[in-house]
C-alpha cells in the first residue's frame, strides 16, 4: 500500500469533519471560537482521529462511520494540551513552535476554551451517529468508553499522578500506571471506538483492543525519548522540559536506551495482537511501526 | 401534595445515586476524588437532578429513568462552579459558605477535578442508561442535549460573554443572551432530558420545553436578586460580589422591583406552558412557584 497517499486522504477527511464541527455556530461567541480553532488546527498529526478510522476499516467498514467519534477523540486530545499548559499546570508557554492558547487568549479563555472542547467532543459524538450509520446502542457504548478513557480514572486521573509524581523518585510501576492513563487511555479507546462504530466481531475487537492499549503505551514511550533528545525543531516543544519538571517518564527510568528498547517490544505486541487480521488491519501495522521508529 | 416529604424523597434518591457515581475507582487518584467529592457534596439544592425527575414523572413515567442523566446535570452544574470560581474567571473564595476548591485543593486540582466532573457526567449518562431502562436512541438524545446546553453555544459560551461583558454597560438583550446561555440551557436541558427519558409525547415535551426555557430564565432572575439584595447568611456567598465585578445582572438594568417583577411574569409562562400536563406535573408547578418567591 502506498502508506503516504492513503494517510493524507484520512487526514483530508479528519480535517473536514472537524471543520465542520468548528463551523461558526449561533450562540458561540467568537473569541471562544478563535480559541477552540486555534487549539485544534495547530498542525497537530491527528493519530487518534486516524486510528479509529483505521481501526473501524480493520473491523471492516467503511471509515466514514468512525468520523464523529474520531473527531471527538481530537477534541479531547486538544482540550487536555490547553488545559496541561496552562501555568497552574505545566506552565508551557511553546507548543507545535506556536504559543500556547493561555498565552495567546488569556488565561480565563484558554480554560474554557478547553471546557468548550471537551464538552463539544461529546456533542459530536451523540449529534454525528446518525449521519455516520452507527446504531444508537453502539454509539452509546463509545460515548461510555471515550468518557471513561478521558475520566477521573483515565486522562484526568493520570494527569493527576503525573503531577503529584512530579519531583518523587519515579520507578517503571509509577511511570506506567501514569501513562497507562494519561496517554495509553485514549490512544486505546480510539482503536475500540474504531472497531465498535465498524461492528467488529468480538474476536476482531479483543484482537484491536490489546493493539490499542500496546500502541497507546509505545506512544508514550516514544514520545518520552522524543522529549528528551530530539531538538525543538523537531518536536515544536523545548527539548528536555520534562527533565527541567522532574516528570516521571520512561527515559528517566530506563535511560534512553532502555526506553528504545521498551517502545520497540511494544511494537512487537502491537504487531502480534493484529497479526490474524489481515489486509485491512495494514494500515495499523504502519503506523505503528512508524510510531515507535521516529524514537529512534 | 406533601411537597416537603416530595422533595426529601427526590433529593435522597438523587444523593444516593451521586454517592454511587463518586465512590472509590481504581485508577482515580484518591485526591482527585476528593476534591471531586468536597464540590459535589456541597450542601446544593439540586435542583436540575431533582428537575430532571419532575419532567420525567410529568412525562408520566418513574423518575428512577431520569436518575443517570440527573446526576450528568449535576456534575455539569457543579464542574462550571468550580471553574468559575477560579483566580483567572470570578476569583470567588467563598461558595455555599464554604472555601471554594481552589482555595482547598489549590489551582491545578481545581481545573482538573471540574475536567473530570464534566468528563464523569457524560460517562454516568451512557452508562447507567441499561439500569434506568432508557432506549439508547432516547439517551443519545439526551447526551446530545446535555452537551448542547453545556458546550460552546451553551453554559460556557454563556460564560465567555459574561466575563467580555464585565464593566460594559449592560442592557436587558445583554443580559438575556447571557442567562438564556449560561443558566437557562441547563436547566431546561434538565427538563429536557426527563421528559425523553421519561417517553414524553411530542405534545407533552413540548409543553415540557416551553416550562424548561422560562424557568431557566426566571431561576437566573431570582438568583441575581438574591445576590444583590440577600445577606451571605442566607447565599453562602458574599452580597453584592455581582454588583462589584460589574457583573451584567437583571437588578443592573431591571432595578430590583423591575427583576422581580421579571421574575413573576416568567412563573406565570412557565405555569401556563404545563397547565394542560394535570397531577403529574404538580412539582413542577410547585418548584416554579419556589424559586420566583424566594427572590421575594
Amino acid at each position: 500500500m502506498n502508506i503516504e497517499a492513503y494517510l493524507a486522504e484520512r487526514r483530508a477527511m479528519v480535517e473536514a469533519a472537524l471543520e465542520h464541527a468548528l463551523g461558526a455556530s449561533e450562540g458561540t461567541p467568537p473569541r471562544l471560537l478563535e480559541a477552540m480553532r486555534y487549539a485544534v488546527f495547530s498542525g497537530g498529526k491527528r493519530v487518534r482521529p486516524i486510528l479509529a478510522l483505521m481501526a473501524c476499516e480493520a473491523a471492516p467498514a467503511e471509515p466514514v462511520r468512525a468520523l464523529p467519534f474520531a473527531c471527538a477523540l481530537e477534541f479531547i486530545h486538544t482540550y487536555s494540551l490547553v488545559h496541561d499548559d496552562l501555568p497552574a499546570m505545566d506552565d508551557d508557554d511553546l507548543r507545535r513552535g506556536r504559543p500556547t492558547v493561555h498565552v495567546v487568549f488569556g488565561e480565563a479563555l484558554a480554560i474554557l476554551a478547553g471546557d468548550a472542547l471537551l464538552t463539544e467532543a461529546f456533542r459530536v459524538a451523540a449529534n454525528g451517529v446518525e449521519a455516520a450509520r452507527v446504531e444508537p446502542a453502539r454509539a452509546l457504548a463509545i460515548v461510555g468508553a471515550l468518557a471513561t478513557a478521558a475520566g477521573a480514572a483515565g486522562l484526568v486521573g493520570g494527569q493527576v499522578a503525573d503531577l503529584e509524581a512530579e519531583g518523587v523518585a519515579a520507578n517503571l510501576a509509577l511511570v506506567e500506571s501514569i501513562h497507562r492513563r494519561k496517554t495509553a487511555a485514549l490512544i486505546a479507546a480510539a482503536v475500540e471506538a474504531g472497531a465498535i462504530a465498524g461492528g467488529a466481531s468480538d474476536a476482531r475487537r479483543s484482537a484491536l483492543g490489546a493493539y490499542g492499549h500496546a500502541l497507546g503505551l509505545a506512544f508514550q514511550v516514544a514520545d518520552d525519548v522524543m522529549d528528551a533528545a530530539a531538538p525543538t525543531a523537531m518536536t515544536g516543544k523545548r527539548t528536555g522540559r520534562d527533565a527541567e519538571h522532574g516528570k516521571a517518564t520512561y527515559p528517566a527510568v530506563l535511560g534512553i536506551d532502555g526506553a528504545r528498547r521498551a517502545a520497540r517490544e511494544l511494537l512487537v505486541r502491537c504487531l502480534a495482537a493484529i497479526a490474524p487480521l489481515g489486509a485491512p488491519a495494514e494500515p495499523l501495522r504502519v503506523l505503528a511501526t512508524f510510531v515507535v521508529e521516529r524514537a529512534g
